[in-house]
């Protein structure tokens, strides 16, 4: 970061801004970027003029969080499973989306459980197809095996932008608060710019 | 179409990857995509060699599937709730690229159950916060209410990217190979062809 006297945006996306307390989260992260040479943009950073529970509210959020993403370097996705065996699709959206801008993508989990044994909790009992031995769930669909956190998509993108997949078992209580991945992200972009990678392409 | 000999390409995206017959539900997409003059291209159209069941494949496969997308003018995701409330998630991620790379993003879902019922019968009972009346899950996680398909930013960036979100109910059976939504979605990219609208940006 000294390069520069602006420092490096990072876009905190996850399924914060669902918790109890979002904005006490959004400082605490913040924060450790703030310790690391970053700036961290919280979605709840803009300002959503005549709120209501409209489709019109919801396409001027959508919209002002793409411009955030757009404003920023890198990502740090919170993807710990939501109600389900896989990341928040909102977050999954703006890991797409910040990809395509070229930012490097970050990712953090608190569950240190399997894809499939997560999946199997959900949708199980799991079974192998006969004819070819694909893991499939309940309702006959199958299961990715590719080592991965989750869909392959999600921790393809991050690695090919460089950058890192945290995962940690955390305290139940903490599932959704612990920042211990966090900062890990954290350290990995402060790292890449230590060694003068571009941290967006 | 008719001002040029390349018909313009949509990228099928969706779980249809993960059902028994995924290649019988592709070619009656492309058959579908043919139809109103059309190429759709499906993420199983890339040859993916030595395949393993690890991260290394997992990344080859990320990446040929953005790979794909970018080559395409329009996505049409297969957005019927899968496996909790919401979307695939990997579907999600390819919905943000498409759209940060300037294409049109439509989507389909074979559930026209609201957001919130969806939510409550994976994470309910649902409940209200004294404070400010917002709609809790079990585990006090805010619920959207913006009545929209899923969480905003998938239909956001749908109608942001001139796309249609096409949502129907149908037999159980169906549910996730039902293609009249899917058709919807290809009438709808035909449409905006036919008014001069270039599909991508």
């Amino acid at each position: 970061m000294s390069a520069t006297n602006k420092p490096s945006k990072i876009y905190l996306a996850g399924p914060d801004v669902f918790l109890p307390e979002p904005l006490k989260l959004a400082e605490a992260k913040k924060k450790i970027c703030a310790i690391h040479g970053f700036e961290g943009r919280f979605p709840l950073d803009n300002v959503i003029e005549n709120f209501n529970p409209n489709k019109e509210t919801g396409l001027r959020i959508s919209q002002a969080n793409e411009v955030l993403i757009s404003e920023c370097d890198s990502v740090i996705a919170h993807i710990t499973p939501f109600r389900g065996p896989s990341a928040d699709v909102g977050t999954a959206y703006e890991m797409g989306f910040a990809r395509a801008r070229g930012l490097t993508v970050c990712a953090y989990s608190n569950d240190a459980s399997s894809f499939a044994d997560r999946t199997a909790i959900s949708s199980g009992p799991l079974s192998r197809k006969v004819s070819c031995g694909a893991l499939l769930d309940r309702d006959g669909l199958e299961v990715e095996e590719f080592d991965m956190v989750d869909n392959l998509m999600l921790e393809g993108g991050v690695l090919a932008s460089g950058g890192l997949v945290a995962i940690n078992d955390v305290p139940a209580a903490e599932r959704y608060t612990n920042l211990n991945g966090f900062e890990q992200c954290v350290i990995h972009l402060r790292q890449l710019v230590e060694r003068g990678v571009a941290l967006r392409n």
